[in-house]
C-alpha cells in the first residue's frame, strides 16, 4: 500500500479549452478526445455544457462510456426560482452524467455588478444548486468563480461561499483564479488560509489560467499548499491566454522528485510515453502547428542547438537533460550528429513492420532525406504514411504500380441549369499501369448533385481506372484535408496532409508539398494510393 | 526619491534566443532588435558571443550605440594557460563592449565530467578570467552555469564559485537553472541560501529556461528571495524550451501590485504600450504566426469568448481582465460566435466604427445569421473581416463594388518545356463593375516562374481589371491561406480562413465555405477585397 497521497486530474479540454479563440469542435472530435483523455488516466473529464450549444447537448445525447468520472458543466441557479424550478440547472442534470460541475459567483462585486443579486441569494443559490445536485445522486463540485480575487476583495463572504457549498454535500470545491491575473506565491499563500478556515485539502481544486505566464506554478504552488485536484486542458487550451497546461504538469508531477515521490495520480508511466502523441494529436484535429518549444512535448524541447550543450550530450546526456525525452514519447535533435538519430529510426521502421540492420547506410540516406525533405516544408510527424513510402524507396522495397502521365482539373463557378450560380469540376487524367494506358474523365458530383471540388474530382478520375488494383481503391475514402501554407527556403509552399481509412480499420496520413494547391493534394493522393497498395499487399503488372 | 529598490532586466535574445531552433539571425536584424529592445528600456542587451560564429563577430564590429549596457558573452579560460593567453577570451575583451558576461561551471559532475579538470583548477579558472575582465575596465558578470543542479549535488563546492567570481571582482553573479529542471519552490529557497551563505542579492541574478513551463515563475521565485537582476528573452525565445520570457515579465513587474510598489524598472509606461508591437516585430523578423494566447501581448490574450464572461465585460471590463489591455498596446476582442448575445455584438460593432442603437432588429438578424452560418460550417472567431462584413449586409451598410459573372480555372500537370513534370494554372474571371464587363486572364506564373496554383491565379485574375478600384487591389497582399474540412449539417465542407495585409498596416482575415475548395476560396477572396475597398472609402460605380 502506497503511503502517497492520491491527487486528482480533472480535464476540462472539452469545455473550457473550446473557449479558445478559434476553436470549436465538433461531437467526433469531441469523442476521440474524450477517448485520449481517458487512455491518458485522468480522473474527471469534464464534456462541456448541455444546453449551451447544439455540439454539446449533441455530445452529451451520446456520452461516451469512459472510466475517468464523465462531467457536465453548469451553473448555480438563479435567484427567484427553486432548484427544481431551473430550466438551465434541469438541462444540465438530463445530461445524466455522474459527476456535475457547477460555476457559482465568490466574488462579492461580482455577485453584485455583474449577477445584480444580493449576497444573501448568492449563498442560497449555491447551497441549493449543489444539494440539488447532491441529492439527484451526483457527485457535485463548486465552481469557485473568481475566488482569488474575491478573497482579496472580502475574505469572510469568499470563505462563506465555499463553506455553503461544502455543507450542501459538495465533494470538490475548486478554487477558480478565473482572470488569471494572481500570482503563484499568492496563490499558494490564499490555499493555506482557506485550510486553515476550515475547508480541508483533500476537498479542494485549483482552476488557473495563463495571463501571467503562470498558471502551471500557480497550480504547483497550489498543490504545495494542500489541494488535491487539479484543472487544466491538453496543450493549455483555454478562454484568452489559456488553462493550467496538464501536458505540461503531468510530467512535472510524474518525473520531478518533489512531487513524484509525494503524490499517486492516474497515469501510469505507460501512458506518460504516449503523451507527445496525444499532444499532436489535438494540434492535428484543431489543424494547428504544434509548438515547437513546448515543455516536455514540443519538437525543441530535447534540441540541442548550442555547441557547447550538443558535445557534452555526446558525452552523456544527463548534462543537459532534466528528464529523459523517452519518458514522456519525446526525442532528443542534435543537429550535428545523427547517431542518436539512427536508432530511434530503426525503432520507428521497426514500428512499421520494417527491419533494418543497425549501420546499414540506408539509415543515414533516410534521415538526410527527412531533414532536405522537412527543410523544404515537408512534416512527417503526422504523415506517418508518407514517412513510410519515403523509407521504403530509400531501402529498395517500394513497388512502382502505377505512373501518372497527364492530368488536368478544371473549377468552373457559373449559371447553372436552375438560373442560380454553381460550381462545376471536371479532371481528367492519364495513367499507365504496366504497359496499359488509361484515360480517365471524372465529373465531380456528389449523390446530392452538389460539386465536392477540385481534389475529389481527381480522386474520382484517378480510381475510376486503375486496372488490376480497382478493388483496392474502391475500398478506400478520403476523411480529412488539411492545408497549411509554410516557408521552405525562400518561398511559401502549399503543405496538404490527407487522411485517409478503409474498411479493414487503417486509417493513414499522407503529405503533398507544392506552391500549388492542387498539386500538393495530387502528391499526398498518390501516397495514400500506393500505401493502400502496399498494405494490401498488391503485386505490381509488367 | 523612490524608496523602492532597483531591479533590473538583462536581455539575452541576441544570444541564448539565437540558439532557438530554426532561429538565425542576419546582422541587420540583431541591430533591429537591439534597437528595439534599447527603446524598450532593458538595462543590458546581450549580443552574442564574439567569435563564436562569423554573424556574432561582425555584429560586434559595428557595435550599435545604446543606452542600455552593451554587453559580450564568452567562457573562462581553459585551464593550462593564463587569461591574458587564452584566444577564446580575448576574442571576447576584443569586442570591447563595456560588459562581458562569463560562463563557468558550479556543478562538479560538469567540471570533470564535460571540462575534464580538477575542481580547483575550474575555481582558479573562474578568478583569473573575471579579475582579468575587471582588472581591464570591464563591468564582469558571472553565469554559474548548472548552478541549481550543482548546488543540489555539492553545495559547498557550488557556493565556492560564486565566492571565487565575486571575490574576483565580479559585478554581478548568474545563477542559471541551465536544464530549466529546477521548480520555482526550489529556486527560491535556494537563493535565500545562497544570500545567506554571503552572496547579497544585489549581486545576484536569475537565468531559468522554461522546460517545465516555469521560466517566469522560477524567476519571479528568485526576485521574491532576493535576486535583483532578471535574465530572459522576448517572447521567451532560447535554447530547447526557450529562455525566462520578458515580455511576460516586464508587464507583470510593472502592472501587478506585488512587483509595482517594490521596484523600479527601466521600462517606463510610455514603453510598455508598445511592447505587443515589439513582440510582433520579433515575429515579424523570425517570419514566425505570432502566438495568439501569449499573456499580455497575445491576439486572444483579451479575447472573452464564452458568453458568461461576454455579457459582464459589456457591463464592466474589470470583471474579466486583470489589466487593461491598452497598457501593454494590446486590445480587447469580443469574438462573435453562436455563445454571444446582443450587448456583446454592440460592443463588437461599435469597435469596428459601427453604431447601432440597443434594440435595433438588425442585431437580432445579425445573431441568427452567424449561429445558422456556424451552423453550416462557418467561423467568425478569427474572420472579424468577414463578420463585419456579413454585419454591414443586414444593417444595410454595405455598398455592392462589383459582381462576378463567372469563373473559370484550369489547373494542369503534363510535359514541360524542359521535359520534367511541370504543373500550369490559368484562371478566366468575368465581372461587371457598375455598368462595365470585363473579362480577365490570368497564367499564375510567379517571378520565378513557377506555378502558385489556382487561388493565387484567380486572385490575379481578378485584380488584373477591377477598373476604378485597381489602386486598392493593388495594395493588397495575401499573406496566409488555411483550410480546414468541417462537418456543416449532413455534409463535409470545406472552410478557407485567407489573411491579407496592405501597406496601410491593416491585416484582416476573411472566410468562405463550399464543398468545393476552389468556391470557398474565391468567396474568402471576395470578402477580402471587398473589405479592403469599404476601409478605403471606395465608391461603388454606377
Amino acid at each position: 500500500m502506497s503511503d502517497r497521497e492520491r491527487l486528482y486530474l480533472y480535464d476540462t479540454t472539452l469545455r473550457d479549452g473550446q473557449q479558445t479563440q478559434g476553436v470549436q469542435f465538433s461531437v467526433p472530435e469531441k469523442q476521440r478526445i474524450a477517448a485520449a483523455l481517458d487512455a491518458l488516466g485522468v480522473d474527471y473529464i469534464e464534456g462541456g455544457w448541455p444546453g449551451a450549444n447544439p455540439t454539446d447537448s449533441d455530445f452529451f445525447a451520446a456520452a461516451p462510456q469512459t472510466r475517468a468520472t464523465f462531467t457536465a458543466f453548469g451553473m448555480t441557479k438563479r435567484a427567484g426560482r427553486s432548484a427544481a424550478n431551473d430550466e438551465v440547472l434541469a438541462e444540465v442534470l438530463n445530461a445524466g452524467t455522474p459527476a456535475v460541475c457547477l460555476v457559482g459567483k465568490t466574488h462579492d462585486f461580482h455577485v453584485t455588478r455583474a449577477l445584480g443579486i444580493t449576497l444573501e441569494e448568492n449563498l442560497a443559490n449555491i447551497a441549493a444548486s449543489v444539494s440539488h445536485c447532491a441529492g439527484a445522486g451526483r457527485e457535485a463540485l463548486f465552481d469557485a468563480e473568481h475566488f482569488f480575487d474575491g478573497y482579496r476583495a472580502d475574505r469572510d463572504y469568499a470563505l462563506a461561499c465555499l463553506h455553503a457549498a461544502l455543507e450542501a454535500g459538495a465533494r470538490w470545491i475548486v478554487l477558480c483564479d478565473t482572470n488569471g491575473g494572481t500570482l503563484p506565491r499568492e496563490i499558494g499563500q490564499v490555499v493555506e488560509e482557506v485550510i486553515a478556515a476550515g475547508i480541508p485539502g483533500d476537498r479542494l481544486g485549483i482552476h488557473t489560467h495563463d495571463d501571467t505566464g503562470n498558471a502551471v506554478a500557480g497550480t504547483l504552488a497550489a498543490v504545495d499548499a494542500g489541494v488535491r485536484q487539479i484543472q487544466g486542458t491538453l496543450n493549455g487550451l483555454g478562454e484568452r491566454c489559456g488553462n493550467a497546461n496538464l501536458t505540461t504538469l503531468i510530467p512535472t508531477l510524474l518525473l520531478k522528485s518533489a512531487y513524484a515521490g509525494r503524490f499517486d495520480i492516474g497515469v501510469s508511466a505507460e501512458a506518460l510515453a504516449g503523451l507527445t502523441q496525444v499532444s499532436r494529436m489535438l494540434d492535428d484535429i484543431l489543424n494547428r502547428v504544434p509548438m515547437r518549444s513546448a515543455p516536455y512535448v514540443g519538437a525543441s524541447a530535447f534540441a540541442h542547438k548550442a555547441g557547447l550543450h550538443a558535445s557534452a550530450i555526446a558525452k552523456d546526456a544527463t548534462t543537459y537533460e532534466h528528464i529523459a525525452p523517452e519518458a514522456v514519447g519525446n526525442a532528443r535533435i542534435v543537429p550535428m550528429s545523427n547517431q542518436a538519430g539512427q536508432s530511434n529510426l530503426r525503432a520507428r521502421l521497426a514500428g512499421m513492420g520494417i527491419a533494418v540492420e543497425k549501420g546499414d547506410p540506408a539509415l543515414s540516406r533516410i534521415l538526410d532525406e527527412v531533414k532536405a525533405r522537412e527543410a523544404e516544408g515537408y512534416s512527417y510527424d503526422t504523415a506517418q504514411a508518407s514517412f513510410e513510402l519515403m523509407a521504403r524507396a530509400q531501402l529498395g522495397q517500394l513497388p512502382r504500380f502505377f505512373e501518372v502521365e497527364r492530368y488536368r482539373v478544371t473549377v468552373e463557378r457559373r449559371q447553372g441549369s436552375a438560373g442560380r450560380m454553381a460550381t462545376f469540376s471536371e479532371a481528367v487524367v492519364v495513367v499507365r499501369v504496366g504497359a496499359d494506358r488509361m484515360l480517365s474523365v471524372s465529373e465531380n458530383l456528389d449523390e446530392s448533385g452538389s460539386d465536392r471540388g477540385p481534389v475529389n474530382a481527381l480522386a474520382r478520375a484517378l480510381a475510376k481506372d486503375l486496372g488490376p488494383f480497382q478493388a483496392n481503391i474502391d475500398d478506400m475514402a478520403l476523411v480529412d484535408f488539411k492545408v497549411r501554407i509554410t516557408q521552405g527556403g525562400t518561398e511559401a509552399q502549399t503543405r496538404v496532409v490527407i487522411d485517409s481509412e478503409d474498411s479493414r480499420g487503417h486509417r493513414w496520413s499522407t503529405v503533398g508539398l507544392s506552391p500549388n494547391i492542387v498539386d500538393a493534394s495530387f502528391e499526398a493522393l498518390l501516397d495514400a494510393i500506393t500505401w493502400k497498395l502496399v498494405h494490401d499487399g498488391a503485386v505490381p503488372h509488367g
